[in-house]
C-alpha cells in the first residue's frame, strides 16, 4: 500500500490527527523502568501502547536512540508497532541526506532495516541527494521546509530574487517536482502558523504537512490546525513529544501510562473539536 | 587540543592534504575479508595501516556502517585510529542537524560514542540546530556548503535578493557569525572549483574547506587545489573515497592493500606538486 493511502486509513482509524513523538530520554524514565536491560524499548512500548488509540502513528526520533548504542531497541519497537498496529503510521525523523550512494545506504538503513513506512530528509543537497527515497515508492518522504526552532529564520526565511522566501520556494518545488509518485509530505512547524498557511497555499489540498512544535515548543493549537487543514479538514499530522511521555514528572506517584494514554485522548479530542469549530464556522 | 591546532598537526605529519573517505562497500571486498566475522572494520583498519603514511586523516561515512548494522565496527574503527595514529584527524561523515534537544543527542553520539575529531553537519535549520557541536569547542565542525552532487544547484545556487548565491551566504554567515571558537569548516565539491574560489575568497585565509568529488565523482585535481588554497598553499582536505578503497576491483590477484597505499601515496605526491608549481608560478 502506497504511503497517502495508508496515511489516509490511520487518520480514520482512531479520527486522529495526533503522532506521538518518541524520543525516549532514560533521565526523564518513571523509576520501575530505570533499572530494567531495554529500558528505552520498554518506555517506548509502554507509551505505544497506552496512546495507541487516539494517535494515527508514531514520530520516532533516532538521535534518541543513536546516543545510547540503542539501534537493536529501536528495531524492536519498529517491529513492535509494525506488528501490533499495522494501520498506524511510523515515521522515523532522521533528518537524513547526502550524495547518491550515500543516501541509498541510509534508504537501506531506514527502510530496509527499521521498516518505517516514512522518513524525514533534509532539502538542502537537492533532488539526487532524496532520489533514493523516493525511489521507495510506497514509502513516505518527509522533506524539512519552515522547521520549528527559532533559527529556522537564519536562512530558511531568506527572500530570493523572485521575491520568494527560501522554505517556500523549496515547497513549491517538491510539491511540482519531486512528488511525481504521491509519496512527499512536508515538515512545518507550529511555532510559524502564519507560514503554515502560506505553505498550505503553494502545495495544495494533497501534500500531508508534518507539524511539530505545539505544546513544550510554544506552538498554539487553535491558530496551527486552521493555518494547516485542507478543505476535508485533513491533511496534518500534529505531533507531540514531551508532554505525553513525561507528563508524569512532577509527580511520581502517579500512573504514569495512564496519564500518558489522557493526555493524548484531551489533545486529540482538542483537535477535533478545533477541526469541528472550524468547519461550523465555514 | 583544539580542532585547527590538531589540523595543522595531521596537515605537517605527512606533508600531506589528503583525506581518505572511508565508505566501506561489503559487496567491493577482497575475497580474503568477505568471510571475516567483522569485515567492514577488518577492511578498514587494512586501509587505515596501508594508507596512514599519505594522509592527513580519515573521513568515515556513518551510512556504510548503518545499513549493515555495523555500529559497533565504527566505534572500534574510530577507537583504533585515535590509538594508532593519535596525530591524523578523523572526521565523521553524518549531515547531522536538528532542533536543539535533539542535535544534543547526535553531539552526543558523534563526539562521546564515537570519539571523533570532527563531523560533518546540515546548515538547513540555522544556528541553533547546530550549536551542541559548537559548544565542544575543541571539536571541528565542518558544515555543507556547495556539495559535490549535481543537484546541489537545486536550491545552493539560488540567486537572493541581496544578489549573492545562497551558498555564499551560507559561507558568509558561518564565517562571521557561526566560527567564534575556531572549529568550523565547510565542504566545498571538487566538482564546481569556480565555486572553491568563491567560498574561499568570502571566508577568508583560516577556514578549512573539505572537498570531497576528485576522481569517480570527475572533480578536476589541479583547478580544485588552485581555487581552494590559502596563502600557505594548505587550508583544505582532499578527500578521495573509491579510488583509493577499489583499486584492485578489476584485478584480484593484486596485493590490494599495497595498491591502496601506492594510490593514497601517488595522490598526495600529485597534490603536493600541484601545489609546489602554484607556487612557483606565483
Amino acid at each position: 500500500m502506497d504511503f497517502y493511502n495508508k496515511l489516509t486509513i490511520s487518520w480514520k482509524k482512531n479520527n486522529s490527527l495526533l503522532v506521538v513523538g518518541l524520543d525516549p530520554e532514560p533521565s526523564k524514565f518513571p523509576k520501575e523502568l530505570i533499572e530494567k536491560k531495554e529500558s528505552i524499548f520498554e518506555f517506548c512500548k509502554c507509551i505505544v501502547d497506552a496512546t495507541n488509540n487516539y494517535v494515527c502513528g508514531f514520530k520516532i526520533q533516532i538521535a534518541y536512540f543513536s546516543a545510547y548504542k540503542a539501534e537493536n531497541q529501536l528495531e524492536k519497537l519498529c517491529n513492535y508497532i509494525k506488528l501490533n498496529y499495522p494501520e498506524l503510521i511510523t515515521i522515523l525523523d532522521a533528518k537524513r541526506g547526502d550524495i547518491g550512494h550515500t543516501s541509498e545506504k541510509y534508504a537501506q538503513e531506514i527502510f530496509e532495516r527499521y521498516e518505517v513506512d516514512s522518513v524525514t530528509v533534509n532539502p538542502y543537497m537537492g533532488l539526487d541527494a532524496i532520489l533514493p527515497f523516493l525511489n521507495r515508492k510506497n514509502k513516505g518522504v518527509i522533506i524539512l521546509c519552515k522547521t520549528s526552532n527559532k533559527s529556522s529564520k537564519d536562512f530558511q526565511e531568506l527572500i530570493l530574487n523572485n521575491g520568494n522566501s527560501l522554505y517556500l520556494h523549496i515547497a513549491d518545488t517538491i510539491a511540482k517536482k519531486w512528488n511525481y509518485n504521491k509519496q512527499c509530505a512536508l515538515v512545518v512547524g507550529a511555532t510559524f502558523p502564519n507560514d503554515i498557511k502560506k505553505v498550505r497555499d503553494i502545495v495544495g489540498e494533497d501534500m500531508p504537512l508534518l507539524i511539530p512544535g505545539i505544546g513544550a515548543q510554544g506552538g498554539n493549537l487553535e491558530s496551527t490546525i486552521n493555518a494547516g487543514i485542507n478543505k476535508l479538514g485533513s491533511g496534518i499530522l500534529i505531533n507531540s513529544s514531551r508532554n505525553i511521555l513525561y507528563p508524569y514528572i512532577d509527580n511520581i506517584n502517579i500512573n504514569w501510562m495512564q496519564y500518558s494514554a489522557d493526555q493524548a485522548k484531551v489533545l486529540n479530542n482538542k483537535i477535533n473539536s478545533i477541526i469541528n469549530d472550524s468547519f461550523i464556522k465555514k
